[in-house]
């Protein structure tokens, strides 16, 4: 339906003038009683209410009413407005599922790829802010009303709507022999710019040989826990290997590294008499609930900053259990975390450190290790957490640690022992993807050397990355629904697929672009992208970096370290002995 | 090492006299200071501190110990004593896993399957409970005593091994080709009897078909979270497809059900307010774990008594959100919910309904949508939780619900939003194998079949089946240890593999194995399979039915029903319209 809203749009005033972004927004709003001018009933959404303020439309629906579900077809088919249709039309793709998707429709044999056109420089409809709601306050309950669960529901989902944080989720499907390109619902062909496929493994033939003939050989599913039936030799193996690529003793897979920060987290910090946990502002989602759930007492300290975290270590007994968590990479930002200042203070004052490499496993460190390993600080970190879903391209966690701490959790954590255990497949697919990168620098550097020369580009245009020293280029845009919409612009008329992030995963007023290069993308994928950005940044009028700096900077933007200096100054990438450019290794 | 210390176990009067888990333990467990008789230093487990008191061994690894790394190898090819070589190798394979896992060598082309002997009477050496260990303490932390970690996670190690909580795991290779056999780690053929993948669906030639053809065309990995990158046609088509199994308007895809019962419980009842949980005692792990994190009232009802139920929902107002969680069918004991009577509950107190059908999708129903389509009782629960993992032979779990509510938590469950969604292939398949189930009854009519027969020819000899109406067969042993050990004496010497389950997942005194029938094992399987039962029971002297019943009954086993009444009269098995046994066809 949305693509469908999107190509006629030209024929009809209002739909000319809103934003897709907007028309989805009041394809999944309750109506507002005001907004209802004639009494053809209480319609379902926003969408319908403005339709039937249309002259057109409004007739429409009311033949529609009138006729039941073969009226509905007339109309669809024969509409005298194409949004009238697709707003009245009914929506099969969508009854069974949550509002806030885009939807397409499936094409088994999508078009070939289009030549990507060179951005044509043509006016960009601004977005409109949608009109102002009357505030919605959460049913009331009182002795004599039973409490309305549905209700509730919908009051939650306006809050998300309300702030902007409200989701859409884009369908991408990323194709593996055209890598990195995507078909979306209606089969229009896209560059993918934001995957967390980071080396492009999930395409590789080395790792796709290796789960069929798993597959072939030991089926598609575990068929139970790893204690009943499902922990096969490959489980084994895989543990052995992501103990070797940590240097630590044992290891344990996860269904997801959500699980393993979370079941660890919670299972360590719960048993450890009176631990105190000292987490990073940024921690991921997973360590926040992991922390949360393991009841233990938590200090929170400023992102990246050691002299506030020494500071809450003094405040705690010395012999009181401690537990430090934090990142490697922070994928937000792309900032890393100060490994070895940490290591130490962890060791006066006689805490044990939980590392998340999340973001970092592949992509560092001459055995893909990590960033510990590219600056020899994997010893010093008791605990390393990683994921076989992003540079190794597969799905599944891990932790990797002392033996002893490791059979803990594997006895101890019910998100480990009550659950069915990954694939064959999936465990043989991220043990050839470990392997693989274990021993072959290609495509870090690849994929290194086109961050760097991406970083590089934009910085020359004023276009505002926040600063980092690793493989995420953070694109600064400072407002949600401008993100939104250069993303959607981006998608829709560019066809270059790039995620905005809003709040809550940034802070409100930091809201990006988050483009992360991989080394598939070829030299031709990066102009256009430039270009496209260019454009953008040109007919918004955005903020470019001395903007940003004017304004006293925002989130690293602006605030006397350019981006280049950066990049060349705390650079973790290409290494020296594989110099020639990788692009289209991977 | 283990298969290697079972085969020349004979020649060692210690080792003769030593079941096989009796020495897992041993050499899982750190040495005791009085057990090392003279000074060859600190071993580190008790099976070296058992050997140490071995005339030839201790000499052995006096001489190892002397000559370090090549000193062993030495020892270790021309060994005096086999068990000695196998004590004091170094084990490579040990070395990067947790010490609970049962190690044996990858063979990438095992053995053609053995034809399966009938069990051959022979005397089976009887467990010897290992010797009582002096109680140790925690490590006590005092003012000048930092905390030592490392005791504290052996201590929490050795609690499991005290209470026999302590698992051990299998290693099983379950073979797509030869279904339901598996190869061990030392590639010795098995049957399993006691998969979750219930209908042999992960072999299933469309399933392992779809899977290739979804490799090629999308790859290994999704690539990122539903939000970004990770959200494809075919995530939005298995959620309208499993919305469409159980007659609901949305549904949502997790990791893994267990994941989707502790996420949607935890954000679900955190959010509505005062919300309290009316849980039934035998519920999973991962619907306690999701009661828990939401930090709700709960009240806890005895398994399947409405009464109690009623009982707890009369105690709280009738205009407080209310959620009450159960299952369908119970994994351990294979008992069905009173789907209706809860129902009716939970309309008379205004309730919502949790329904978790992990352990029936696929299973029961002309649509494969469980034991609520089984009964025609689908509308009346709010939300049904299911997994991909089990009869449908994939990985992943769900929740089906209204609009609002799925699109609820797609929205504020941290445990959806943050990680990586399921791989296409995973998805693919798992799509796949729905489609077939909801048309195709062959799988399930066989599957019912067998358990009925069974659960009869276990009856007819005696052997304590506890009664429910479900494919779950566990027959009630009622110790850790002898129930342990009838799972390792089955593997080893009958060859075939059937986990028992012990404290904390089933009381204690109701430790039992687990049996699950499949479409695919055939009549020779259960003539050995009962034939060897018999045998154990015979020669172990174990609990018959009648010695239960004298002794009052215990887990339903000899309470004055008899299995095969209760087969008769509850029986969720086989419609009409498939009479034929199935017992080949998958």
């Amino acid at each position: 339906m949305e693509a469908f809203l999107t190509q006629v749009s030209r024929n009809c005033p209002f739909l000319r003038r809103t934003p897709v972004s907007a028309l989805r927004q009041l394809s999944t709003m309750p109506a507002k009683r005001q907004d209802i001018p004639n009494p053809l009933g209480q319609p379902k959404t926003a969408l319908v209410a403005a339709a039937q303020q249309c002259p057109v439309m409004s007739k429409a629906i009311a033949i529609k009413q009138a006729g039941g579900e073969s009226g509905a077809r007339n109309i669809s088919t024969t509409p005298a407005c194409p949004y009238a249709a697709a707003a009245a039309a009914p929506m099969p793709e969508t009854a069974y599922v949550h509002p806030g998707v885009y939807l397409g429709h499936t094409q088994q044999h999508p078009a070939p790829p289009q030549p990507m056109a060179a951005p044509v420089p043509q006016h960009v409809p601004q977005p409109m802010p949608p009109r102002p709601m009357k505030e919605k306050v959460a049913p009331v309950q009182t002795a004599s009303t039973p409490f309305d669960y549905e209700s509730f529901y919908q009051h939650e989902l306006e809050k998300k709507h309300k702030d902007k944080s409200y989701r859409y989720f884009n369908n991408i499907n990323r194709l593996a022999q055209a890598f990195p390109t995507a078909h979306t619902g209606t089969g229009e062909h896209v560059t993918v710019w934001c995957s967390n496929d980071y080396l492009g493994m999930s395409k590789h033939p080395k790792v796709l040989e290796s789960m069929k003939e798993t597959l072939d050989k030991y089926g598609a599913g575990a068929g139970g826990t790893r204690n009943i039936a499902g922990n096969a030799q490959l489980h084994l193996s895989l543990e052995r290997e992501l103990a070797a690529l940590h240097n630590k003793p044992a290891a344990l897979v996860f269904s997801s590294c959500f699980v393993a920060n979370d079941a660890t987290i919670s299972t360590l910090a719960s048993k450890l008499p009176g631990c105190v946990i000292f987490s990073d502002s940024s921690n991921h989602a997973s360590m926040i609930q992991g922390i949360r759930h393991s009841g233990a007492q938590k200090k929170i300290f400023r992102h990246n900053d050691v002299a506030h975290l020494e500071q809450l270590l003094q405040s705690v007994d010395i012999n009181t259990p401690k537990l430090i968590a934090f990142e490697s990479v922070y994928s937000m930002c792309g900032s890393i975390g100060p490994i070895k200042e940490i290591a130490a203070l962890a060791k006066k004052y006689n805490a044990i450190t939980f590392l998340d490499e999340v973001h970092a496993v592949g992509m560092y460190g001459r055995g893909a290790g990590g960033v510990a390993e590219y600056i020899e600080a994997m010893e010093s970190m008791d605990i390393i957490t990683g994921t076989l879903g992003k540079a190794f391209g597969v799905v599944g966690g891990y932790i990797a640690a002392s033996t002893a701490l490791v059979d803990m959790i594997r006895s101890y954590a019910p998100g480990f022992i009550f659950t069915t255990s990954l694939p064959p497949a999936v465990v043989g697919g991220a043990l050839t993807s470990i392997r693989h990168l274990r021993t072959s620098q290609a495509e870090r550097t690849g994929q290194q050397l086109n961050t760097r020369a991406l970083k590089s580009r934009l910085s020359d245009l004023g276009i505002p990355v926040v600063p980092n020293p690793s493989h995420i280029v953070p694109v600064l845009i400072g407002d949600a629904e401008t993100a939104k919409s250069v993303s959607d612009e981006l998608l829709y008329k560019y066809k270059i697929y790039v995620q905005s992030i809003n709040y809550p995963t940034v802070a409100k007023g930091e809201e990006r672009l988050r483009i992360t290069p991989t080394p598939g993308h070829s030299e031709e994928h990066m102009d256009y992208l430039v270009g496209a950005l260019q454009t953008i940044w040109h007919e918004r009028e955005l903020k470019v970096e001395s903007d940003w700096e004017r304004e006293g900077g925002r989130a690293g933007v602006g605030k006397g370290c350019s981006v280049e200096q950066l990049v060349v100054e705390r650079d973790l990438v290409v290494d020296e002995w594989q110099p020639e450019r990788m692009v289209a290794a991977a």
